[in-house]
């Protein structure tokens, strides 16, 4: 890897999760109030913001495009999991019902997604092995899901990237290589990886190794620290992680999501202050 | 701290976690087949096996004693946790008959304790918050379990160490802070804690510098790498973890916790020859 003598991160994009209506998702480091956290975020000196949203058809989409190019912000990706958290939508439900009205959920996120130029996350929408239903249905389900979906979002440019999510969170998709084997299985190039730290600090045997073989597939990328504070609040190192990130030629961008701790514009202030340190 | 020309875990008394009966609690690393799982236990290497009983009036102890004496291992403690998973125990359940029931299951441990010379492990069996109970409250019911079992335990010379638990498993007593808050509340000098690298993986800031912090407080400690394999199967820094046990002058075990991946015997071997290694 070439030596640079500038700060690593300040060569990439940075973002931050905000949700655009109160979540239950304990993660989403900003919450409600849309217009001052967006100008707090722009402010703080991250270049876009990672929208979580429930239900793209709750949103004023207008006001919203209003809002982040007056604030000078992207919209890298958005988050869909409030779908499961809040109504139970999953790609893995026994009810039939259910997994149509995931991937139709998911279906009306691309308009949206086409609209601002943002990734699709395929986070706990993705559902968990319920009782009685085998972990190879549910796979095949989910497979379906996502064919179905990523071939919907191919003709708008519009990717997918399925975040893999540590044991206690879900059974399905909890590290890179069972993500890697996902997508072969999928088989569709707009289909790829959210990689997280948080989750990769519990899954992964070692972190930059995964990194360097998810390499190409990775669409997005999460930080937050071990204890799901943000950057330097706890002890991944995050200068070999964002080197790695650099080292595979990653051109997407470094998003965080953690906890609002102690608050949620200390918390983004201190993330961003000490990824741009690095 | 001087440095240490020899192995420093070869100064470390090893243990390996055993449950007495069939767990539901994955990372009890052997299951069943009790003379043949110590008879490997010994031939691996470990001095001592920490033994996982939910029940003390199901073991039969002259039979243990025997067999652990054959094998020439040691039982530095005993778990207890699987009194909750299979039975709902726990010191913080709003029933005051299952808090009693929780509080006189610990109790029946003490003589069994005293005849192996093991501290008592309080894991699980503390409960987790339920709904409709205050977290005030829960911790204060908390407290009044530790110190009953503490007072009961004390006469026997036998002390009860708490283990720190992650967030995914329970909200009560999360990290090494918390722990040392508990310690304080509680007031006995037999009650103290056990620490988990794996559970502190997610939890802790900076381990050792939370090891530094428990010091004489720590009364046992569980090793497993940051995916909860054995040692040397993640990405923990176990030379830097046990470099700094020695130098808080650690006199108690170092004990494997940790999930029987790829298979039991392979994650035992694997572990101590790393551990040796360092």
């Amino acid at each position: 890897m070439v030596h640079r003598p500038w700060s690593i991160v300040k060569i990439m994009k940075l973002s931050i999760v905000l949700s655009t209506q109160p979540a239950q998702f304990q993660a989403a480091t900003f919450k409600g109030d849309l217009e001052t956290n967006l100008a707090r975020i722009a402010s703080l000196g991250y270049n876009g913001v990672e929208l979580a949203i429930r239900d793209p058809k709750l949103v004023d989409l207008d006001t919203l495009d209003g809002l982040v190019c007056k604030y000078n912000l992207k919209v890298p990706a958005m988050g869909t999991g409030q779908a499961w958290g809040e109504e139970g939508l999953s790609f893995t439900d026994p009810d039939p019902t259910v997994r149509r009205a995931a991937i139709e959920r998911i279906q009306s996120h691309i308009p949206v997604a086409a609209r601002f130029e943002s990734i699709i996350i395929i986070g706990l929408i993705r559902g968990i092995v319920k009782p009685g239903v085998r972990d190879e249905q549910a796979m095949n389900w989910l497979i379906d899901a996502l064919r179905e979906c990523s071939e919907s979002a191919q003709p708008h440019g519009i990717q997918l990237a399925l975040e893999p999510i540590n044991r206690y969170e879900t059974t399905l998709i909890n590290n890179a290589a069972q993500g890697l084997e996902l997508i072969k299985r999928v088989g569709a190039d707009n289909f790829g990886l959210l990689l997280d730290t948080f989750h990769m600090n519990i899954e992964e045997a070692v972190i930059e190794n995964s990194i360097r073989v998810c390499r190409r597939h990775i669409f997005h990328f999460h930080v937050a620290d071990s204890n799901r504070w943000h950057p330097g609040a706890g002890h991944l190192n995050f200068k070999a992680i964002l080197e790695t990130m650099t080292s595979i030629d990653y051109q997407g961008w470094i998003s965080g999501e953690f906890l609002p701790k102690p608050d949620a514009e200390t918390a983004a202030r201190e993330g961003i202050t000490y990824l741009n340190q690095i």
